[in-house]
């Protein structure tokens, strides 16, 4: 039995999905972002990064997207959601989750969470204003160089498809016109499809 | 046979050295960017991105440190270099591999590389400035608790040493006092003493 911490409109949704793929028994507890409840003493505890998604495990917590994405994949092997047999497959998956946390969601984070990494109010619109190339570059790069299709990796569905999921949702509120990335979408159709992805998302609600 | 792309004083370190541990048969092939050869069509063919490392296999081209690291420590299991049998154990190790990815290097990357998320020189100036504090709250998290010593993950060595040592080494550069991260420092001395550490670096010279 795991605790799974989440927030809406987050990442946490990719672990969420796997979760749900997984059918794991796990108990969903949602971190109020809006009162500051990440960053509050008792969430602390759980996860001192102050960020979701976490998962607390009968052996410790475990924390960031692509660990918990390979985690449940591993842990509940007859799910099917990792090439767990084939390292060079499982590194290609890897690499894509990879790309995806420390590229992808970093150019989308300039936009919302410019603070980060500056103090000046004009530095930070400065990098919102930035996030539709930046994010766009990404995208198109998903879109041409590494989406296989019908699945991230091909034939084979995996754990990075609720992650590009999760993320591709993202490109409507980054200015981006989802016409320009018609795999992508035609990849969330498809996501949009199983009823997982319907369970994690009306979880969330 | 694998063919190891690096440029040094880069995150590609860590891989090299994991190849170095892994007794590993590849070819070391330097990327000169301050030719921009990172960006020159001969590379992006190799790896669209135009990003260090990539490491060529005989079944394509893997990128991204993480998906690196662990296929290494996969491909190589008699070195000994990740809790291969232990998902859990391997999804802690991720999880460190994934914070220096996608948070720490991050950080550090706004130093040096602010036109990456904005255009506007007084913003890329106000990135710069805010480095040392970055970097320094990552550190300091990794110092009182992730690092658990001796090595990253306790008693077992595993690709994770090699990835905080390359990262770590960036932190004088970054303007931040070893003195602050005592423990970060005794891992820098116990990984300089592991002959494939002095074999990577000496490579990249």
């Amino acid at each position: 039995m795991f605790t799974f911490f989440y927030a809406p409109g987050t990442c946490s949704l990719a672990s969420h999905i796997a979760l749900e793929e997984a059918r794991a028994a796990y108990e969903a507890r949602r971190v109020d972002f809006a009162a500051s409840e990440q960053r509050a003493p008792a969430y602390l505890a759980v996860n001192p990064k102050g960020r979701v998604p976490a998962l607390a495990t009968p052996r410790g917590v475990l924390t960031e997207t692509p660990a918990i994405l390979a985690f449940v994949a591993q842990s509940f092997p007859e799910a099917r959601l990792a090439p767990l047999d084939d390292a060079f497959a499982f590194a290609e998956m890897q690499a894509f989750n990879s790309y995806l946390c420390s590229t992808v969601h970093v150019a989308h984070a300039h936009g919302r969470r410019g603070s980060r990494w500056s103090d000046d109010a004009d530095a930070i619109e400065s990098m919102r204003r930035k996030v539709p190339e930046t994010v766009g570059a990404c995208l198109d790069l998903i879109e041409t160089a590494m989406l296989r299709g019908p699945w991230v990796m091909g034939d084979a569905y995996s754990v990075a498809d609720a992650y590009l999921f999760t993320v591709g949702r993202w490109m409507e509120g980054d200015g981006l016109d989802p016409a320009r990335f018609p795999g992508i979408i035609a990849h969330r159709a498809r996501m949009m499809e199983r009823p997982a992805v319907a369970r994690a998302m009306a979880s969330e609600q």
